[in-house]
């Protein structure tokens, strides 16, 4: 799976993810990333600017990794870990999202994020760019039957908590301080009915505005921050 | 300018924006923009798929829409219309992090946005996509010194809020009551040496992870969020 930019390529090779070759364009030159570069065993391919531009079919800013498809990781191990705070996605689709939705989860510290198997964006490489390296510290469980998954998430003891506008309670009204399970819907549906069948809770975020749409990773911040203030 | 995708169609119709011409492709079929388009007056020209992948460029969905450049509000304007709650940006680059915030602050209920004219990203067509029509109910003020404008503010009666890791407090700890003025720093650089002198507060976002890093459009949400909780 082909990766690029110096960002997603710093975190890349700073964790030691599973990289299995360096492309450099010939006149590469970024010392952070060369001095990382120099302590790690890696082959690095020197190539033009022409055939960067073909290997990435994107911005590279002259450097694209070769890396191994993304490891998913498993609920029963998740669950054995003693998870209190998982994520889970119903059916997103931007990639720029889910990056986003990384990020913040790695950031305040939520154990895992569950996302189904279809109609789901998955680990791509705009995910890896977008995340800023934090996939690398994040657990991604990818699951055949979302609603399954929920049911076992909630036979260990977990709260589930919605997003939705209709039937809701104002986010900062809920108790967030038990095992909770936050599920967030897809950017122009929602959450789907047996998902929202489930949710012990349906939060919504008020608004005041005419238009009044909030973008699914910015909701999924507040949401993700509203948990983090009830417990640490 | 040219924008396209049913989303950004469907709000700048409803929300009668300044449109010059509307493009659809020959098998063109949405109830609901059909219907908006029915009750106003826009010259309609049909086109073949390939003259519409040529004039978008990108993911057009089958509606593409020619509309006049961005009008952009005056700080003088928007001070005399009493606000109390202004977001700033100190020169962010992307525009779907333009976008997301545009969205956030109109559900929000923030009174106006400035940006700088240099080194930031303006108003285009991935920020009038991603911002999902909110553009139209925001005021924008672009300012050739930003920190002349932060000055103006203050001797408004403003309170300025950055936002940086560094000689910051929590920023639940911060009263937000009085006029806010948020700043929200650059993608990468964070916020400027200057921009940072003229803040009364500086907030940061605990996190709890190893990269820790959040996207401009989350923290900007979480920032924005905890102002409105503090006053609504």
């Amino acid at each position: 799976m082909i990766v690029y930019g110096r960002n997603v390529a710093e975190e890349l090779i700073k964790n030691n993810y599973y990289i299995k070759k360096v492309y450099l364009q010939n006149n590469f030159n970024d010392k952070l990333i060369n001095s990382l570069l120099e302590n790690i065993k890696i082959p690095i391919e020197y190539k033009s600017k022409q055939q960067m531009d073909d290997l990435a079919k994107g911005t590279h800013q002259g450097i694209i990794l070769d890396i191994e498809d993304y490891k998913y990781a498993k609920l029963d191990t998740v669950l054995k870990s003693d998870p209190n705070f998982i994520v889970i996605l119903d059916h997103l689709e931007d990639p720029h999202n889910l990056g986003a939705i990384i990020r913040t989860s790695e950031a305040a510290g939520v154990d895992a994020i569950i996302i189904p198997k279809d109609r789901q964006v998955g680990i791509n490489s705009t995910v890896m760019k977008t995340s800023a390296g934090a996939l690398t510290n994040m657990n991604i469980v990818s699951v055949t039957n979302l609603v399954s998954a929920i049911k076992e998430l909630k036979n260990s003891g977990f709260w589930t908590v919605g997003t939705a506008l209709d039937n809701s309670v104002d986010y900062r009204q809920i108790d967030y301080s038990s095992k909770i399970a936050l599920i967030i819907g897809n950017e122009g549906k929602g959450m789907s009915r047996l998902v929202t069948e489930e949710c012990d809770f349906i939060a919504k975020i008020p608004m005041y505005g005419d238009i009044n749409s909030l973008n699914a990773s910015v909701a999924s911040g507040i949401m993700i921050y509203e948990v983090v203030r009830n417990r640490k």
